[in-house]
Order: structure tokens, then sequence, then C-alpha cells
């Protein structure tokens, strides 16, 4: 899916959000247990029927897979193949790695598996990241600032004339085009954000870190919007997928996703 | 396997060699296509019955599986089961992410897959880290300055009193104590491992680079053992995996891990 049909999606359905699904067996509704298929993919077929409408993408964190062994791998494919060709489709797995190994993690992600666009660790350097780069039909989301607190042991700390993670974004800004190239910005540093914004225009931001995480959604949405267009993504996981674990568990994550959606709505009014 | 059992191995066998299985399906020797099992499976049978006697350790590249789908996973999972406890087990994996994610990524490659050991990035900081560290009867293996040309873009960088990866390992070389925390540092940057191993006598660096990289194992050897024991773990891939393509494949791959060995013995000789 190239940025034009991203963004028509966006604007069709006024909304920016990306649905991370992130089994957690330990948080699975009960009264999946006794289907005849993984409940995992049971519920995975269920919220995405649910949630479709609200969202433009969706994110698959590739540790709640692996962490299920290779059922678990098998998981992520099918779960992929119930995602519509309307949803943008995210392999959240933060490879990195040297140039001949990146290769392999591309043609996984990008071939194999039939992702839009995978997440990637610009730790190694451009020789780590060019193998995505190059398929150019395709989108690297490269780390810029996580989300997390430890974001401030390395990425934060100041390096020449400005902090490593925007040292990153400058440099790395100049390996691709904004229609190949996003950067993860977490919601958990509304001013930064903004100023990356500032910096970086053109670039679409993959944001996570609102829901369970804390961030302030209104504040992202006034400030992380790109020049042209929306040029954000805004994952929500934990704060959706588990609304419920009751019977109505899907229902349950259908409305908060279409209450994030509602929110969404009123600021991408009247954008391209 | 704790550092005592992994030292006592290199000290038995006079070899620090670990041996990279990375299966690639383009390289694999076409006896092997005939057979009733995947091929990859019985390259690893073969390779590792030939080569176990040479080397204290196996590191496998989950890229090289990932790229085969959840096919690939089983044989990793079934790879792993191939490798006498003698020997210590790598997962090359390279992840990094959020603490929740992280704590996933633990699971799988320490409970689930029951790995001694996985490389971990530390660019998202301590809390992304420490769930890795919380197997304290595991080892995490951080990349400190990997083998790569690109490792100048980010790592290289000075920041502070000194370079980003030096920084990375001061501060990480708090989190935990040498039984249980590695550094990998490549073979390609022969004076910058010298003095790492000043600043770190204590802790074990995993050093790609060596072979297809084109690192000098004699220059690793001398300058790079820890001050207690050999505090090395030296890798080399492709140079014995493919040393030939034909039905000699397990023979002349341990002759030359053999002649790895051989090298390594003459340095290690006299050591703890």
């Amino acid at each position: 899916m190239n940025r034009q049909q991203l963004v028509e999606q966006i604007r069709k359905k006024q909304t920016c959000l990306c649905i991370g699904l992130d089994p957690d067996m330990e948080r699975l509704p009960s009264v999946l247990s006794q289907g005849e298929e993984h409940p995992v993919l049971a519920f995975h077929r269920a919220i995405i029927q649910a949630t479709a409408p609200y969202c433009v993408a969706y994110k698959l964190n590739t540790a709640f897979y692996e962490v299920l062994g290779s059922t678990g791998w098998q998981l992520l494919e099918q779960t992929l193949e119930l995602i519509p060709d309307t949803h943008f489709k995210i392999a959240d797995a933060k490879r990195g790695d040297v140039e001949h190994t990146a290769r392999q993690y591309a043609r996984a992600f990008f071939e194999s598996l039939g992702f839009d666009a995978v997440t990637v660790s610009p730790l190694l350097g451009k020789d780590s990241v060019q193998p995505f780069l190059d398929y150019t039909d395709k989108w690297t989301i490269l780390l810029g600032l996580t989300s997390n607190a430890g974001s401030q042991d390395f990425l934060q700390l100041p390096c020449g004339d400005g902090y490593l993670y925007e040292r990153i974004m400058r440099q790395a800004s100049g390996w691709a085009s904004p229609n190949q190239l996003m950067f993860v910005v977490g919601a958990t540093w509304p001013s930064q954000l903004q100023q990356l914004r500032q910096q970086f225009p053109d670039h679409f931001f993959l944001v996570p870190g609102i829901g369970a995480q804390g961030g302030d959604l209104q504040a992202i949405l006034e400030s992380g919007q790109a020049q042209s267009d929306a040029g954000l993504l805004i994952n929500v996981s934990r704060a959706i997928l588990y609304a419920s674990t009751g019977n109505d568990f899907a229902t349950a994550a259908a409305e908060k996703a279409a209450q994030y959606a509602r929110e969404m709505a009123g600021f991408l009014q009247g954008r391209k």
C-alpha cells in the first residue's frame, strides 16, 4: 500500500488508528478456549471483524507470536491473512542486523509474509537498513524516539548538535523518500514529537504509547500531523484488545476503537 | 550453561570457536535435497556431528529461519535439539523493544526455546534489556561494537567523553555481572577491541567478523582474551558451513573448523 492509498484510507474513514494485535495468552477471553481453531486465531478473527471500520492499519508485534514457538509463527501468518486489503499491515519486529542478515529479515517480512511495513532498528547504521529500503514499494519504519523511559539512556543522549534520536532521524531521512520511510515517535514525549514534526514535516510517524502507556491523544493530533496530509498512524493495542475479557470482548473492542476514531475525526477533518 | 562450565569447555577443547548455523537455502549441498527430512535439518545434523569436537558454541541467526516462515521456526526448534548439552547455545536475534514486549522475547528464547544466550540490542535502554537480565542463569549478549561498516554511522559517534558504543558498554556493565552479560565486539575493529578489552577486562566478548567478513583471528586472540580466562567466543559461519557444497560438505566443514581450532589452541594454551 503506497502513501496515496494509505492517506486515502485515512481521509475516507477520518481515522489514523492502528490496532496492535499482540495476543497475550493470559488475557484472552475464556470463551475462546473451547473452539476448534486456535484461541488466538479466533480472537483475532473476531477483533478484526469488529474493529476494521474504525482503523486503517493493524500492527503485529512479533514477540507475542514468537513466545508461542513455531505455532506462534503460524498464527502470525494466519492472522495476516485475516486482515482485509484495505488495511495497512505492519510487522512490529524492530529487526536490526548486518547487511547480509538484514537482507534475510527484509525477505521474511516483505516477501514470505507480505507485510506492507516493518519496524527496523537504526543502531547498526545505513548498511543494516538498506536491504529494507531496497523494497521501494514497501515501508521501512525506523525507530526514532521510542515511548519507553529507557529511551533516555541512549536515544536522548546529546550527540553532536542534538540528541542521538535527532541525529539518527536526520541522517536516515537522507536514505530514502518519505514515501517509503516512516519513523516511530512515542506519544509519551509530546513536546519532542512536536519539535520532530517541525524538523520532519513530510514523514509519517507511527506513534505508540497511547492507551496503556498513558500518552495524550489530543496533544499528538494537534501537533503531530504532517504538512501535506495526516502523516500519523496512532497505535493502540491493549486498551482495545482487552477492553473486556468477557463474552462481549469483540463489541467492547469495537466500542473502544470507535471512541478513539471519533476523537481523531475531529482533528483530521478538512485534511487532504 | 554458566561461566565456569563454558570456560571449562574452552579449556578442555583449547578452542573458543562458535559456529553460526545460518542456513542459506541457495547454498545447501544439492545432495541433501533428495532426503526424507527437511534439507536444512539434514544439513545441520551432519554439520553439528562433524564440527562438535572443534567448537564450544553454536549460534543460530534467527533471520535465516524466519525467511522460511513457520517451517523455519520449526527448523530452529529442531536444530536446537540437535546440539549436544556440552555446547553453548546462542540465539542471534538482536531483539530490542520496550519492556512489556522484551519480556515476551526473553520468554521466547530462554523458556520456549531453551537457549543459553540471546543477542540483544541496547538502543532502547535499560528497561528494554532488564527482562533478559532477569534470567540470571542465562546470558544476555549486548551489542557493543558491531562488525559492519555501518557501525560508524551511530555506534562510533562521539557521545560525551567517548564513542556511543563505549558509553553503551560502560553503562550496561553496571546492569549485571560479567557472569550473565557478554558484549558483541566485531573482529573487523581490532584496535577498538583491544581498547575495549582494557576497559572491560572481565566480560566475555562474542566476536563475529572472522572468515567471510575478513577479521584477523590472530590479532583478536592476542589482544582479546579476558583477565581471568579466555573470555572470547569467536564466531565463524559461512567459511565453515559452506567450505564445500559437494558431497564432502561435512568433512570440509570439519576440516575448516579444526583449522580454526588449531589456530586458537596456540593462543589459549596455559589459560585457566
